[in-house]
């Protein structure tokens, strides 16, 4: 055990009962740089490994993938991270990264962007990243939309709708490319001409799904493909999972449109929750499977209820801007008729002619009132004096 | 002015600023009961007259009445409530209500709805009721279901979805037999065997709208109709309004099926507000203006999102008892898994048979852990071993 040194305050700290044994080396041993470095990890580390994060956080990634490699590192994980050491060829990952205008993100590179580091321990070693803008501008002001992939076509349209709407005002659609929702979202994004971002369970490289191709490629031309997977990597089912949290993580607040009570929506929303990020829902029909998980996240008080983009930007957008028009029915005339006024109206039949004590009667109001009310409903152009009484003028 | 007391103190509080005098008379002074003045007073004030509440409830209907009717009564209304006196038939009406198996219901009597007290100022000076039962146990466990008059076909099938529910639950459903949502409610509750009540803006003889003539029968035959207006008054607008706050003061809480922003049936769930009774809010698509209202109550932090009758019976129901079940997708076996053995059973491609090693590197773990992970899954029928390495077994 030459030249290890066993830290027994940091192996409490970051393994959680495990140990930990790292040596003391210059960063450029190996002559791999941190970037490099970085990349191989991508690949033999599975996403949300948090032993893997401190120890790259205490001792740099390019200490931890040199003794990871030479297997001088212990670590009671190490044996499932060399796992996939045989797999590794990370100057082709780069190469192919860079082939298809890709690059890999590092911590401390300028367009990191920095929502992700509020993942703690669950943050990302790295992301992959297709797309020519700098993706801490892209995402500067981005809101995810995210919802089921058997979407009915009520979601269909409203994901759509969103999409473009929140464009329009200038903000950023983030989601899965999945089918149902998500697809419709970055399609309304791109519709509207605006900028939008894929996070993928899979490389950046890889079309999934494979329907998705000409989305993907869009995405990747008008906004940015995201992974913190290396190239070639395949979508696994709990991939899924871990990558919602990135969604929630580098945007502004997550918008659940269509959610069935099982739907991986409801783990993107739950993500934003714990971020402290807002979860704004789109109701829908009562009698829609589609829309049952989105009711319990407002149920449950973990969502905002939202009907539009504009509702959406107050809640994700700065305090005190972005506030939302009121939803208001038209104001008629009518209401602006004092109580008495309106009651002689009211009294009024809607055609036949009418004398001031008919009206009185059935107004249950004095004579001498309901003239005057008369009077200024004649001076608003409500009623008219014609022989034998009063009438109604048709508005 | 022999005979008359001034009660200053009297004045100022009951009639906000006009003079009232009233006279000191024995009860039975011109052979009229109670029950007989406040069937005259039905007549000949419009609804919601504080002033004429708070004579009544200082002096006495009796009073109030004989001496409205002699001249005597002096108060800046009166000139106003005398302007119905030609109409005045108290017999006839109590007559043409009984014929209609009906009868006025006055506050002390046994079926008086207490919820109605809770109006304060703004409760009728009685009721008119048509329905065999005492209104009292009808309205006991009672909720309003109320809503747009041009509905949806959604809100139409939720209305009387919910309309039965709640009835299949014991519960009374009262509305106020409008086109639209309110008949939908009621139509549901009498598919479903319960009872329900109408509120009409008009005569309990009355049928309003016209088309409604069937459905009132049955909702008298099958619970009751109910108005604080005498026979053969019409509806009139403003009586719409004031009607509102009786279906709100006799319920538990109010449930708005759809409502556009102007829709009366926001007027009913400003009235619950106002009465402390829950509101309930049934959301619909953010694309029908018909839910547009509905949505508004929600997010005015005005009504509680509920999606179902037993949600609805939570907030209404007493504290404790009738808590609706969480609405949950079914819980997969696959959840069930350790999070390394999904980590393999991800891994596994659906059909092809598969070694340990390439198992290993796809999953990212150790090949002993990936073992033990087959194992589990064997032993759980998920996998098999075949000749050259593992399957996954159809499910």
């Amino acid at each position: 055990m030459d030249g290890l040194i066993v830290d027994s305050r940091g192996a409490r700290m970051l393994a959680g009962g495990s140990v930990v044994a790292l040596p003391r080396r210059p960063a450029d041993d190996l002559g791999v740089d941190e970037r490099y470095a970085r990349a191989a990890l991508s690949r033999l580390v599975e996403p949300v490994d948090k032993s893997m994060v401190g120890l790259v956080e205490r001792y740099g990634a390019v200490t931890v993938f040199a003794d990871l490699r030479s297997g001088v590192l212990q670590h009671d994980r190490a044996r499932h991270w060399r796992a996939r050491l045989g797999r590794l060829d990370v100057e082709e990952d780069l190469r192919q990264a860079a082939e298809l205008g890709g690059r890999l993100v590092c911590p401390g590179d300028a367009e990191w962007p920095p929502g992700v580091d509020d993942l703690g321990a669950r943050r990302p070693l790295a992301l992959w990243v297709r797309g020519r803008q700098s993706l801490t501008e892209v995402l500067a002001q981005s809101v995810a939309v995210v919802g089921s992939r058997a979407a009915t076509s009520y979601g269909s349209h409203v994901g759509a709708e969103l999409g473009a709407e929140l464009c329009d005002r200038g903000w950023t659609v983030v989601s899965g490319a999945a089918y149902g929702i998500d697809a419709c979202a970055h399609k309304g994004a791109l519709a509207a001409g605006g900028r939008t971002v894929a996070v993928l369970a899979c490389g950046v490289d890889v079309t999934y799904p494979a329907g998705h191709r000409a989305l993907l490629e869009r995405v990747a031309e008008e906004g940015a493909i995201v992974s913190e997977l290396p190239p070639r990597e395949a979508p696994m089912r709990g991939r899924f999972l871990v990558r919602n949290r990135l969604i929630a993580a580098m945007t502004r607040g997550t918008v659940v449109v269509e959610a069935s009570p099982r739907s991986g929506a409801l783990n993107t929303a739950g993500e934003a929750i714990a971020l402290y990020r807002p979860v704004l829902a789109v109701p829908g029909p009562v009698t829609s499977a589609m829309s049952a998980g989105v009711h319990q996240l407002v149920r449950k008080g973990m969502a905002e209820l939202v009907t539009n983009a504009a509702e959406v930007i107050e809640v994700v957008g700065r305090i005190g801007e972005d506030l939302a028009p009121e939803v208001r029915g038209p104001v008629r005339q009518h209401d602006r008729l004092g109580p008495d006024v309106a009651r002689v109206l009211d009294a009024m039949p809607v055609r036949a002619v009418c004398e001031v004590e008919a009206i009185a009667t059935r107004a249950g109001l004095a004579a001498d009132t309901v003239l005057a009310g008369l009077e200024t409903l004649v001076e608003q152009g409500w009623v008219e004096e014609v022989l034998g009484g009063w009438r109604r003028i048709k508005k």
